[in-house]
């Protein structure tokens, strides 16, 4: 059963690197080890099945998608385009984490990638309405598009469950420790800090990120009756706080979120209290 | 019925927006003139009813969403922004154009806002492999977000229909121009004009979107072994010549590209022809 395409690697080194791999992922593979024919330096083809698929080890790199019977040698450039497509293809489950507000249409419940590209697009159209003139439009994109990766694996918290927000915090930091990973380290280092930058809400981008973070589920609200206020029952009271975010980016925004709120009250979508 | 709140515009001048700005729309809405007491300048209370919901003309302009209860006078600044408003809750709509390409979970068909933002993700986790170091990838993000906004109007164009590729740009010029038209005009001309580079495809960043809106696809069929391809009956020689833009922007990625085509086929995925 020995496959010539597949890289023979030293099961311990393979091994130690499956764990490493492995570790950015929810389930822990089985790992198996066969050994093929004895080649000169003693290696052996490393096989490991994930949950959904067969997996294998290239020259001391899982390779979780890919061309693993094409390439004989891994290079450095091709172990990194390798972990960034792997990267991508995971980042398509973020399709599937569903949102409590609803689109204004066909009111089905939002996705959180859609919801992100939404934010990214506000961004670029509302820019000339933050408080702060220095900030970078780039930046903030960035933030926006990788801001609720962590929800692959720590799923979306309704922003009025109380008891769901307690260990939010938690959950979601060993979620971006996880899905960072995957990329190679210096981009893994990166968006890692720049999605910590998003949650501690100190620098201008990431009160402008938070801002539309707010306005973007306040304006599906008002377009669909106040659909997920009135599913969950809830109050202006908590609408506003949850929203006072807007005001640090935005004193036009924010005026404009508060009269978007009085008037979801006034035409009965929000309860005044 | 007079509601004091509401605007009162020239009923001509009322009805001249209106139909500049639902020029913008697909359907023209009925468009009603009510005549409330008459003011000091023989104002009158104007009306629209849209398919969907009852609209408002505030001073010359047609809040088509918005705060119309609560603002007596439309300025310059809040007239811009509500127009920014409209713009960007009718942008929700994308998030309904569905795509032939499937998700790697579920299978559920993908739509045009999170194709979008999985483009606009790979722009920046990719940018390393572009041949062109001058590009700028700000501008590369942007046109990612916007270029499919035409489809809510033009409906999304699968890449193998012969027959729908044929009036395809007709089509969607004709709703660029419907859908930009909705912003503030200078930011309708600068996303318009942004819009046009994607689709002439000549400038290093164009070539660049261009590029992963052909991989992202490509990417989805592979880890889908195969779906959208074998539903419509695709083969080889067919995505070998939609792909080939790849080539434009990165070596690269278009070398990674291509063993995915030739792993595609190898898998059954895709008929080798």
């Amino acid at each position: 059963m020995h496959n010539p395409a597949i890289h023979r690697v030293r099961p311990a080194y393979a091994l130690h690197k499956c764990a490493s791999i492995f570790r950015a992922h929810t389930l822990l593979p089985k790992i198996l080890i066969r050994r093929g024919e004895r080649s000169e330096a003693n290696h052996s083809v490393v096989c490991c099945k994930g949950p959904n698929r067969r997996l294998q080890v290239g020259l001391g790199r899982l390779r979780l998608f890919g061309l693993e019977a094409k390439t004989r040698l891994t290079d450095a450039s091709s172990e990194r385009l390798s972990r960034q497509i792997d990267f991508l293809v995971l980042a398509d489950q973020l399709k599937e984490v569903l949102r409590q507000t609803v689109l204004t249409r066909t009111r089905r419940q939002e996705n959180d990638a859609e919801h992100s590209w939404h934010l990214a697009l506000m961004s670029l159209v509302l820019f000339e309405h933050l408080d702060d003139k220095d900030v970078s439009l780039l930046k903030v994109m960035k933030m926006l598009l990788i801001h609720d990766l962590v929800e692959i694996f720590a799923g979306d918290t309704f922003c009025y469950d109380v008891e769901g927000v307690k260990d939010q915090v938690k959950r979601e930091n060993g979620a971006a420790d996880k899905v960072f990973a995957i990329l190679p380290s210096d981009q893994a280092k990166e968006l890692h800090a720049l999605w910590d930058e998003f949650v501690e809400m100190k620098t201008a981008e990431a009160r402008y990120a938070a801002a539309l973070d707010r306005l973007q589920p306040l304006l599906l609200n008002y377009n669909t009756e106040g659909h997920a206020w009135r599913v969950h029952g809830i109050k202006k009271s908590q609408v506003l706080q949850r929203n006072k975010h807007v005001e640090k980016a935005s004193k036009r925004l924010w005026a404009y979120a508060k009269g978007l709120i009085d008037n979801s009250v006034a035409k009965g979508y929000l309860d005044d209290s």
